[in-house]
């Protein structure tokens, strides 16, 4: 059925070549949702190749239903920055016995990233029926996609990013003058850093810890392990000649 | 204010070095939405390395909302491609005019790619307000997120990947046994390809046309052209010394 050629990677026609495949391993795992920024500027050039890489995103039905708006006003800078600011105390007040932990936090870089952008949803998707008849919110995934693409790139181009919802989309659509249908889904805070975060901010300020991926992958049915995702020490404990039944250390 | 070096890519330090960059970038040009598929198995330990990647996306508050069914059993894999084989002809009739169109496009490869994988959104995700108290699709964007990292690195390993979203969510969900809360977004068909397509297959079908950049980008509000997306040809004839003031081709 398969050929040794076909599985191994490195034999694979259509694969990457390794070090190519590391570096794209490599803007996965060192990208980070950034909040500490120098001042400053983005390369325009730079800026264009990653919208670029963001136009590059999959879309249902081919829509590319992303829009960009480059924030270069002072004013609408500073308006974006008072209204996140009060989300965030509203945020932590939703929050409960957490509310000083968020008050605490920095969430967004917007008075000190070289670029701001916000990231909308374009009016008319109504009309868009392919591959969201049943899912109509399949555009929101093409977006963050885009999104995604973008963060990449940034991160290979050695400049940081985060990714801002602490807004009321109502309001920024009326701040951005969205047309009617238009819907904001993201403030990017975008530039360059004196360095990127060993691991995630909210890992490192003691907010949350990062899952096994064991606990995240099934097989066939909601809950069913799935042996490929365990743990390489579980695998082998399993399955080696020596090992003991029990699960290693995630 | 700026030196030459922190805008210059090459002599940012935190930039990826020139081929890596260019690794990344080839990533994100040649990922493709891809329909057909060899059937060969796909390498269980490349695999993991896939679902690693999805593992490392940004995720809204850090909440990680994404999970992975990895479908091993042929009736459930028969069940899905029926399903949806049900949906495109539903979707089909929806579009009207071009449902005949939409009867021959080739949209999903369930049956031949070596693997085939459900991501659905956790339950109990209401638990999670950080970032998502205004916007709590937030947690979609997450999981898309997830999605195209998988889909980038598949792309590297020489791996094509198709998200097929015409399914009934609650009939998926039934079928694969979420628990209450639980949403299924995606079915990935993944696996060997003779070839990455050159371009979107729904380009090269004529559904439809990849739109210019400087359509999508604005300047602060809804609709203010920005310079720096427009062609470079435009760019130039706006400020080269003999350029005229028309736009160049897009």
């Amino acid at each position: 059925m398969t050929t040794p050629d076909s599985s191994n990677p490195q034999h694979n026609p259509n694969a990457f070549a390794s070090a190519e495949r590391e570096a794209v391993y490599r803007a996965i795992n060192e990208r980070r949702d950034i909040r500490h920024f120098r001042p400053d500027p983005v390369d325009g050039d730079t800026l264009r190749r990653l919208l670029e890489a963001a136009h590059r995103a999959p879309s249902v039905g081919y829509m590319q239903p992303w829009r960009f708006l480059r924030i270069a006003d002072p004013a609408v800078r500073a308006a974006l920055h008072a209204h996140v600011a009060d989300e965030q105390a509203r945020t932590a007040e939703a929050c409960g016995d957490r509310a000083a932990e968020v008050h605490r936090l920095k969430l967004e870089g917007i008075r000190e990233a070289g670029e701001l952008l916000v990231v909308a949803l374009t009016d008319g998707r109504e009309r868009y029926v392919l591959g969201r008849r049943t899912l109509p919110e399949m555009d929101l995934c093409s977006a963050a996609c885009a999104i995604q693409n973008l963060w990449l790139a940034a991160r290979a181009e050695g400049l940081g990013m985060g990714w801002v919802s602490l807004f009321d989309p109502d309001w920024l659509a009326s701040r951005l003058e969205l047309p009617e249908g238009g819907y904001p889904i993201a403030v990017l805070c975008l530039g360059h850093v004196e360095r990127f975060y060993d691991r995630p901010m909210l890992e490192t300020a003691g907010w949350d810890t990062r899952r096994p991926l064991e606990d995240l992958v099934f097989q066939d049915r909601w809950g069913a392990p799935c042996e490929l995702a365990e743990s390489p020490d579980a695998r082998e404990s399993v399955t080696g000649p020596g090992g003991t039944s029990g699960r290693g250390p995630a």
